[in-house]
């Protein structure tokens, strides 16, 4: 399913027969070939993707979008990518989930969980973002592909990089939880447990990927990386028949991901895949990490970096790169950004569990326990299609919500036993009942 | 996306409206409605789902599977249910993954790993026989839902339950992990822990199930449950592109699933939708609890019971109801049944994180295991289309790994650091390499 393409840089023949063109900066517009580069040699500005929306709108249909794999690869021609058998492992095309049991406690009529708790091959989102950058990787010619990552990111990049036969080296920070680490070491990576936060972390990194010409999927790959994330608004679109959603509520960490789903829903307009129509934005953050949520309540238009303390260690970015983007979107879409604190984050994983049989990790719960604010003060409306996104699997931080589950009723192997524990439990429920009756 | 439908039992009329009809005894013949029921009045025999093959060979077509949904209910005329709108959060379609790499390692030029390990909601095959037996309980009018399980089963009836809205009860033995207790909790169900062996669990479930009514996926509700592991060879024939494979290597618990996979197989023969061809089929058991590898090796066709003793708890039945028919099936197809140490399942379970990027449990490390046995000792055709059967996740069973995939290379956040680390990782790797070479 994999290929290795020659490492030249894409010509302009190449690149009309493809969606993507150039790499463009964000600030100021300068262009440089599509090259392992993410900012900009003049303003230091963050570099993008560039497109060719005519070739796109002439090229690609709904027909032929629903003729290709059942995978993110379905969209390949807007992903940075020229091979025309990219890394595949089934990564996207995720369940979207009507929530009819959840939508009824929140009074949403309309709500639907895009469920990436269940991407392939390692149960978050990064599997999207991971498959286009080591693609990329490939066909820039890198051998060695790496990361900084505490946790989700490390996994994905180890396991889609053994799959595709490439050199891997993880850098994490060395008080990683066991089974962090076990997440990536299974895949038999080089590992880096660094002593040091993870700022030094990551300057280290910028280093080494200068020094050795390694391919880091998040810093010099970071164009193609972020880009993946645009499956995310795709498959919703499809999914929902070809429309867009009303409302959507999104995970917060540095903002990337946010502004690429938005990025998505804009492309399929642009080239007449779906009608347009106002999409609110609303974006989660939880409160021990908010920086987001906090100039957005102070009507800010910049950022102010904090130091994370919260169990939602995967979105726990106090500076986040994209954050000025995410309050624009918000902002321009009417939608809101919240924060969840760790005990309303806990309360979200359980509510969306009991109700639809879909265990999230703590980021999955920061967006439940932000939509959950949103209905309840009104914020969004309870007719419309709103869209919740789930982006990694409960599995993967069992430590966070273990002290919350309770325990089994201990019983004999007697059907008295049996009857006298689920009397017991009828009493519980009936106590639950009453307290949230009161 | 579920529906209740009424409990009366279905009717000629309806039957003919569908691919199923009634219960069969396996062993007599003897013809029952298809309520909740799973053992002969008569001789005691298993009861099997009956079908009206020339009705489902004029009715079903290549194409209209391909119209179904991305789910195992695009088979829904090969499965026993009435409802238009069954129970589908995602399940089945996993990917068959073209294993390149793991297949160089062990000389197979056409291998195939079949993905549960990715299979929704709850990341192992018994997705897909809960999907089918909750929906057969709703239909048949059960409110609650129960099983009997130490683990994956348990996680799959409670998230399903959950998100269908059926009233749950779960019975564990009392000395069940924490984690896979977790993984039940957390859908909020009634968990009992039973004091007392799994022979003991079984038995009080039994006694539940008939005084109390409660649909029991794997006791009273069996026939149905059973026929969810079919889906298991459509989707490897369709994803094949309509034809069957050589050779297959099953992990053998109850036997069940072994079961099931040849009855798929030969049930799309016997519509039309492949040719037919032989299948081998291989088993894979764990050495510490290997009862039918054993009566296969002594050429008995009966099967002894043992007390089970090894990591890969998830197949550790110590007395296989289906045992008997795996034989009978390995023996008419030409297949091998064996068995693998433990520490051969966990060098299986890392060998195909390391060249395809899968992190299976301790079953899958078993299936893997077999097959390098079955590739070394030449049992099995180098040529011949090759599919290994991953029934579970790695993130479930990380005890059992934890203390055999070493440990990260400790490093301070400096360049010097990093490559006084690297040429040590180097150096160990030739190390490895010359104890592989000599």
């Amino acid at each position: 399913m994999t290929q290795t393409l020659s490492a030249r840089p894409l010509s302009t023949a190449d690149s009309q027969k493809l969606g993507f063109s150039n790499l463009r900066c964000r600030e100021c517009g300068a262009e440089y070939e599509p090259v392992a580069k993410h900012v900009c040699e003049l303003c230091f500005g963050p570099l993008e993707v560039a497109y060719d929306y005519d070739w796109l709108k002439r090229t690609v249909t709904r027909q032929s979008i629903q003729q290709g794999p059942h995978s993110i690869w379905r969209y390949r021609p807007f992903l940075p990518v020229t091979s025309e058998r990219p890394i595949d492992v089934g990564t996207g095309m995720t369940p979207l989930v009507k929530a009819e049991r959840l939508g009824r406690r929140l009074g949403l009529k309309n709500l639907y969980i895009k469920n990436d708790a269940v991407n392939m091959p390692t149960l978050s989102f990064k599997d999207r973002v991971v498959s286009v950058a080591l693609t990329r990787a490939k066909e820039l010619g890198f051998t060695t592909v790496s990361c900084a990552s505490t946790g989700n990111l490390a996994n994905s990049t180890a396991a889609i990089a053994a799959h595709a036969g490439l050199e891997c080296t993880i850098f994490i920070p060395a008080d990683l939880e066991a089974g962090k680490v076990l997440g990536s070491l299974i895949y038999n990576p080089t590992v880096m447990a660094v002593e040091g936060n993870y700022d030094q972390v990551n300057r280290l990194c910028s280093e080494v990927a200068d020094r050795y010409g390694w391919g880091f999927v998040n810093i010099n790959l970071r164009p193609y990386y972020s880009e993946g994330s645009k499956t995310l608004a795709y498959e919703v679109a499809e999914q929902l028949g070809w429309q867009l959603p009303d409302q959507v509520v999104i995970p917060l960490a540095s903002g990337s991901q946010y502004t690429k789903i938005y990025k998505g829903f804009q492309e399929f307009v642009k080239v007449g895949l779906v009608a347009d129509k106002p999409v609110t934005f609303n974006g989660a953050q939880a409160e021990g990490c908010s920086p987001i949520a906090q100039a957005f309540r102070e009507g800010r238009d910049f950022v102010t970096p904090v130091k994370p303390n919260t169990i939602a260690k995967s979105i726990a970015i106090g500076n986040p790169a994209d954050g000025i983007y995410a309050l624009d979107i918000a902002r321009k879409t009417g939608g809101q950004i919240q924060a969840a604190t760790d005990p309303e984050i806990v309360a979200g994983i359980k509510l969306l569990a009991e109700t639809e049989g879909i265990f999230t990790e703590t980021a999955g719960g920061t967006t439940i326990a932000v939509l959950k604010q949103l209905a309840e003060s009104g914020q969004i409306d309870p007719e419309a299609v709103t869209v919740a996104y789930i982006t990694g699997n409960g599995l993967k931080t069992q430590e966070a919500i273990q002290p919350h589950v309770g325990h089994p009723l201990l019983i004999s192997p007697k059907i008295e036993s049996f009857e006298q524990a689920l009397e017991r439990a009828r009493t519980l429920e009936r106590l639950d009942w009453q307290e949230v009756s009161v």
